[in-house]
């Protein structure tokens, strides 16, 4: 049986995503650098695998599929029997409440922190100009969304639950970029955000991460 | 047994996202409506339903809910006997292909789309000055998300499949947006997107969400 294939770059944060849950899943893969800079994910062969052009891409035998989120929703299922359990089991309600987190971290967290992240690490990255009122507009669109965080997570150790899920897992990427940034004052205001943090980034799947981007 | 309670406002899109799915799966409910030119959003009552002040939110005995396609996907679950069936059957992989469609809705289309709507057609409700650089920006994005729809929907009737589901649902609110606006060229200009959202608007339980606004 083929091993499944991702299609992406090491640097980027949707990549990222899909990487971390694969390590975390114990999944055996392998990685396809698409290289952005020559423009490879605009070109024929890519649109096939994503027609919106971005990575990352998942490819398993004929199955193809794209959208990072919609990628780890797939290998926590397919997977469900190996490495760290990643959805939340139960009923049709505490599966529910998963899927408000989900949504939340998309929704609510996703826009603004990316856009921190694009302005405040990855311009300097390609020596363009950050704009003060973009990083001004979305540090108080995430403080919002870290006050509500740092209540949620002062009665449960992750944010769907008292254990790390998906939900998390799909902080971790941006997180990092923050980290690296002025922002990460938001984060060291608030105790609990400060903590789930750096569980967060200590895991093993993410060092593995981390260790293909240095490659 | 109680019936569940939506709160929110019948001009909301978000709202009108959730109401639409109860009307599909013929499920009986209460609308509670948030009056948010007074600020009820945010007052402390309905931060007990949603931390971020956002409608909709959903009540169901104990069960609180935010995040309108979380609240979807748990009426679409939750009621699967019921009215029309919304998600996809099948094996992992198949449904896989679903959540992938699911995303595009909310991490392609409705960026663009409800930037559109807001400085296109709530803004001149609201009495605000249209930006016409967010609208240039927007439209562009718009455009190549529904050339992607174009050539989806030149192979299947519904963009998960051949069968209605929550991904096209999840569209229709700001469809209808646009539809009352001029980006309804790019909707025109486009032969299976221009069916598809003609069949989307003409949903029995869209006209119920439509009288809703009305009364």
């Amino acid at each position: 049986m083929a091993i499944p294939k991702v299609h992406g770059s090491p640097l980027s944060t949707a990549t990222q995503r899909v990487l971390a849950c694969l390590y975390e899943k114990d999944v055996e893969f392998e990685f396809v650098n698409v290289n952005m800079r020559e423009g490879e994910h605009k070109s024929e062969n890519f649109l096939a695998l994503n027609p919106f052009g971005q990575v990352p891409a998942y490819q398993d035998e004929d199955l193809k599929l794209f959208e990072s989120r919609a990628i780890t929703r797939f290998i926590a299922q397919e997977y469900s029997d190996k490495g760290t359990q990643l959805l939340l089991q139960g009923s049709n309600k505490s599966t529910a409440v998963f899927s408000v987190w989900l949504e939340v971290e998309a929704q609510q967290f996703d826009g603004a922190s990316s856009k921190l992240a694009w302005e405040l690490v990855f311009k300097s990255f390609f020596g363009m100009t950050t704009d003060a009122a973009v990083v001004e507009e979305n540090q108080a669109k995430l403080a919002k969304v870290l006050d509500v965080y740092e209540a949620r997570l002062s009665k449960s150790k992750y944010l769907a639950s008292d254990c790390f899920t998906l939900v998390d897992l799909h902080h971790i990427p941006n997180l990092q970029c923050l980290l690296a940034s002025p922002v990460k004052k938001l984060i060291d205001e608030r105790p609990h955000v400060c903590a789930w943090v750096a569980d967060l980034t200590s895991r093993p799947s993410w060092a593995k991460v981390l260790a293909l981007q240095k490659q």
